[in-house]
């Protein structure tokens, strides 16, 4: 399984509470048609379904490879970059990019090791921004104003589309950062993102305020800037260092739950 | 019907033989997401079609102005350019474009008053050369050679995209973040470096080793996320705490220097 998946390349589209399956054999069908393979559904309503394959076209090697997850975390497993498509400007606090310029982004993360993620939510609800918060980067696929939402399969077609032009067109852009360590899976993301939550219990930081709109600021924040192994180790330092000191001070876990 | 077709610009999107009536309806939402409204259709195997209607997910007015022909010649009045798209590569006296090229073209020829067709064939056999020989030009999209076939409706898609970013040519892209906050200035910025400093020292992060590289590493990581104002006092206010965790336990300033 990983070895189908590593052959597929560094680039997996993830499809995250696809309702039709027939929306996924078309994405299918359009990301084999700019040669990749490799598609990740996440909370699917349904699949396998026999309207998927019949969608696919032909691409049933697609849909035989593609895994299924609970959750958006086991979709993006292994990847340094997720870029979300989103149809709608958000108050969000990530990197907003055309479908070109996500595309040569990917190369570039792709070059340096990594491997990619493109991201796309419901056909109706698009990604919700815990969905997003996954994500380093969003995507907006320029259509007007009066009239924005893209089919799902025609969204992945455009994404794909670029990301076959950018391969063809050969050099990546210049890494942005000349990284010597491994960039951070979403896994070891995650397991940051609940370190910090924990660290920011034991210092007493939210002080009876609630903490979901601060945790998905700093998800964003820290996801925006795309880090590095030996970063997020430095990271996770300096919170067990703020722990340590919580637990001297004999404060720690005092709003905390157990364990 | 004229002055509506007038007003709808000088692009129109001509579908020829269409077999499924579902597809017309996938083309004219693809077209209208970019900002087009004029599609005819020649010699359409079922139209107009409940199917056609339901994929066009409020397309509607593409649809309801969409003419009917019984050969592609009436499709094409009014047109001083005409490209067909085609999967393959035939023995077709015609020059061939990629989409982008194609849209430059297009762009070109409507700049001189022309108006222009983008033609795309029946599902499974595409244009046949008597049709090809009403175009100009063909239109590859460059899919990879074992499975070469994308959808109608997102060969439309492709098409309708790269010419809307033809017409956005010129105009500036969107700021890559969009964001409610100003950015932090580089002041803000040194102001939080001393403040990020301070506290690994009062936490006693650095347990004897030299400072230096890792203060680089950390000032490299938050210089790429290129904060705004708001993370970054979420930032001062989680290294308080800190702060304030290691004055309770009796450590705080062991390790630093005075003032």
């Amino acid at each position: 399984m990983s070895v189908v998946a590593d052959a597929a390349g560094p680039f997996r589209f993830v499809l995250v509470r696809t309702a039709h399956p027939g929306n996924i054999g078309s994405a299918a069908r359009a990301i084999r048609t700019m040669g990749f393979t490799r598609m990740e559904l996440v909370l699917p309503a349904h699949f396998p379904d026999p309207q998927a394959t019949a969608m696919a076209a032909g691409a049933d090697d697609v849909l035989g490879r593609a895994g299924v997850h609970g959750d958006m975390i086991a979709g993006l497993a292994g990847c340094s970059l997720a870029l979300g498509l989103s149809a709608r400007r958000r108050g969000v606090q990530l990197p907003e990019w055309s479908p070109r310029q996500a595309a040569r982004h990917s190369l570039a993360a792709a070059a340096r090791g990594g491997q990619v993620a493109l991201v796309f939510g419901n056909e109706r609800t698009g990604l919700e921004n815990a969905e997003l918060a996954h994500c380093h980067g969003m995507v907006r696929i320029p259509s007007v104003d009066d009239f924005s939402s893209l089919n799902l399969a025609q969204a992945v077609q455009v994404m794909a589309y670029e990301l076959r032009l950018a391969m063809l067109d050969g050099a990546p852009e210049a890494p942005p950062a000349a990284a010597d360590e491994p960039p951070a899976d979403a896994v070891e993301m995650e397991r940051f993102f609940a370190h910090l939550e924990q660290t920011l219990d034991d210092i007493d930081f939210h002080k009876g305020r609630t903490a979901t709109t601060i945790l998905l600021r700093l998800r964003k924040l820290f996801q925006r800037a795309q880090m590095d192994e030996r970063e997020l180790r430095i990271l996770h330092g300096i919170l067990a260092d703020a722990q340590r000191m919580a637990r001297l001070a004999g404060v720690a876990g005092k709003s905390a739950t157990a364990d």
